[in-house]
């Protein structure tokens, strides 16, 4: 089945670690010809006599020009991330150096791989399932314990295993039905349509849950974008720096990141929240909710995930309040009241407004509950990372198919339709089940699926 | 000597990747606690069995939480690049999952290093000289073939074994002289001083070879600035991005390259050439040259290593050319003088101008030639990266102060002064020649030396 894929018998090489300066730089080899190409380079031993797993310092040299002084490590197939010879070169971290060592391998035979090539050939040579490749990918791209904890889950097999098990019943299942079909002339029902009706529902529950599940993996994965609205000087830029000071993440650069519609980032119990468009918040909040009316913020209200109206407890009566709450819920339902300068106010502050949360941002009170709603508006009502979370749009939308389908079966079941008319639903579904984990998969598929991971992955 | 240095026995720990996300990222840990530190990490094997130079896969863990999935290296002292126990964990390159490896690492009692530090370790422990330990830091900062070439050359031991064979040398006179000390009553002379006037004559030479070799060596570590100087319309944009296209280099980021100053950047044979301050020559070129008065860009001519002075060979006469170059060469003896436009210009050249160099930016005619003109400027007759090249503006200063207290010792032995009046100055020399290798030294010259490397290094 992968014998097409092209180029798959070369030897391919990339830098692997991120590119700049710094004190080791690794290139990494990967395919038949790893151990030839590298011996070119490194006459000084004889590699074939080298033990997997070793390591080896000397010179890097092509004819009599000295490369670098290296640090070489060894992987035997199939006992190597790939399943092929794999060969890491660690070298001194100049750009230059690990160009020229880079091109040296290249001038001897290897290719220079493509994004995510070394993981695609680890899933073409069956190293790791679709989901385990797909999950280094989010783990290399992880930036908070969240992000982090559901890409070792996944990578480590969590959601595989849930998948495999459903594939296993249902294909039991579906062999009965379809011996059924080879004996259609004499009307045979090897299936019990009511232990299938339960598998079916048991199949069904698990794919809803999972289906459910990607709304708090997309918010782990991606972050919830925060639009914090309000009045002039009800303290938004208080509350904002308020917050950014306890809790600023630290978020290194990833593609797809674009600078300018994210402003600010926190970081809430491993979630990241992006304050969103905080320097108009900043420069130009006289536009913002002016005469009660949602004129030039509609559409950042609209496109946020949250919205935090912030404002000054002593310019506020509770049927304005209702009034403009109500105008920003017709744009955005998830909205989080936010009654500030709390510190200034003099009266029991529960007496003048039935909802809502009562801060300082000035004194800081009030900013763990605020964090805290903020957190479960995101998650729901919280967060179990040791379930199963679906953080991956293509097994989101492969789930949906799979769900359709139990529907039909479902449908089928209860009105005691004929194996012929079931079968087809059975194998759409056990279909999207296996291209979840890569068993059904397509080339094409494939290389957009790598093409996303990073060069030397 | 160096039992004194803080903090000398702890282990340390770094990232030693360039920082930001990519396939891999590389941790690294040197001391007495490597082996243990990572143990605590790592329970599934008994790591006290690991053999060195050996790679391990597998799990790492902080109590329940899984961290990563990682390749372990193994060094064991002394023979690790600090001569101490080294271990290298690499891991998925997510800022986040590297940084949560390292924070677990000192945790678990590792401090983190220093800038420099594991390099400075290994001077501690004699792994590699300071000329050596220098020499990583400036393989590490390369960017041409020149630089990376002159650092292995200084970190394979060239320099140093030269300085090694005249410390010898001198220390075998030395003693010599010390012994006439300890009978100075007697008046003897145990050395030669014919020889020894010889002696001092051969490595007096050696010294300024090497001092000599500091104007390319500058060249190669800093590369040379070239203004490109001339009136409105001489074609000094064109000949600029004929330069660009052709060679521009990809220069990656060091600490100290200024982007203000530094313009456009070009590679000739392995040198860095800056082109500088050429956004002004495009905007501002009325102002230059303007009358024939060498005004506004005096500052610009004076501070370039070399000048290119750019004319229409149309619209110029030599009396005139002679002026203009007699006022750039009172501020800058370096002035390479260009005759541009050939190709609109239908006399032979040589009949108008006896010096310069005749091109054609626009039809790329003579490029070849004035880039080999701009080579030789920079770099004297030519480059031979064989010999022993300084580049360093430590081991220049303490060749000056060789090069003084040889020729005091050449004068003292001419005059036939005696033993006691040629010791300090014997002592002086020698003290020196350490302090080039490292042999004489002290800590916090030692700690400003390695502060200028990269962590993890």
């Amino acid at each position: 089945m992968y014998s097409k894929f092209s180029g798959w018998d070369d030897t391919i090489a990339a830098i692997a670690t991120p590119p700049g300066v710094g004190a080791i730089g690794v290139i990494r080899l990967s395919g038949d010809r790893s151990y030839d190409i590298v011996q070119a380079l490194f006459p000084s031993k004889d590699l074939k006599l080298q033990p997997a797993n070793t390591l080896l310092v000397g010179f890097l040299k092509e004819g009599d020009q000295v490369l670098d002084e290296v640090v070489i490590s060894f992987f035997r197939k199939p006992a190597s991330y790939t399943g092929e010879d794999v060969i890491e070169i660690s070298c001194h971290g100049s750009s230059y150096v690990q160009q020229q060592v880079l091109d040296a391998l290249i001038r001897n035979g290897a290719r220079l791989a493509k994004a995510g090539e070394f993981t695609q050939r680890a899933f073409l040579n069956k190293k790791l399932d679709l989901i385990q490749a797909e999950a280094v990918g989010d783990l290399i791209a992880s930036n908070t314990s969240a992000s982090q904890k559901a890409a070792l889950n996944n990578m480590r097999g969590g959601f595989s295993n849930v998948l495999h098990e459903l594939r296993e019943e249902l294909i039991k299942f579906s062999s009965l039905i379809e011996l059924e079909l080879d004996f259609s002339e004499e009307d045979v029902e090897f299936a019990d349509r009511n232990k299938f009706l339960v598998l079916i529902e048991n199949i069904d529950n698990t794919v809803n849950r999972l289906l459910e599940s990607f709304k708090l993996g997309n918010v782990i994965k991606n972050g919830v974008s925060v639009a914090i609205v309000g009045k002039p000087n009800a303290g938004k830029s208080t509350l904002l720096n308020t917050l950014l000071n306890e809790n600023r993440a630290i978020v290194s650069e990833i593609a797809g990141t674009t600078r300018d519609t994210i402003e600010e980032v926190i970081n809430i119990n491993g979630i990241l929240f992006r304050l969103i468009d905080t320097a108009g918040i900043r420069e130009h909040s006289q536009d913002i909710i002016e005469n009660m009316g949602v004129v030039k913020s509609k559409e950042k209200i609209k496109q946020a995930d949250i919205v935090l109206y912030v404002f000054d407890i002593n310019e506020m009566d509770e049927e304005e309040l209702t009034i403009i709450v109500n105008e920003i819920r017709e744009q955005n339902p998830n909205v989080i009241i936010v009654a500030n300068k709390t510190d200034t106010y003099n009266q029991p502050v529960n007496d003048r407004f039935h909802s809502g949360i009562f801060i300082s941002a000035r004194e800081e009170v009030g900013i763990k509950e605020l964090k805290d709603q903020l957190f479960q508006a995101a998650t729901g009502v919280g967060m179990q990372t040791e379930n199963v979370i679906i953080t991956n749009t293509r097994h989101y939308a492969a789930l949906m198919e799979i769900s359709k389908s139990l529907k039909e079966i479902k449908g089928g079941l209860k009105n005691d339709i004929s194996g012929d008319l079931l079968a087809p639903d059975i194998r759409r579904a056990l279909h999207y089940l296996g291209e979840i984990t890569g068993e059904v998969t397509n080339e094409d598929r494939l290389d957009y699926i790598f093409s996303k991971f990073c060069i030397g992955k």
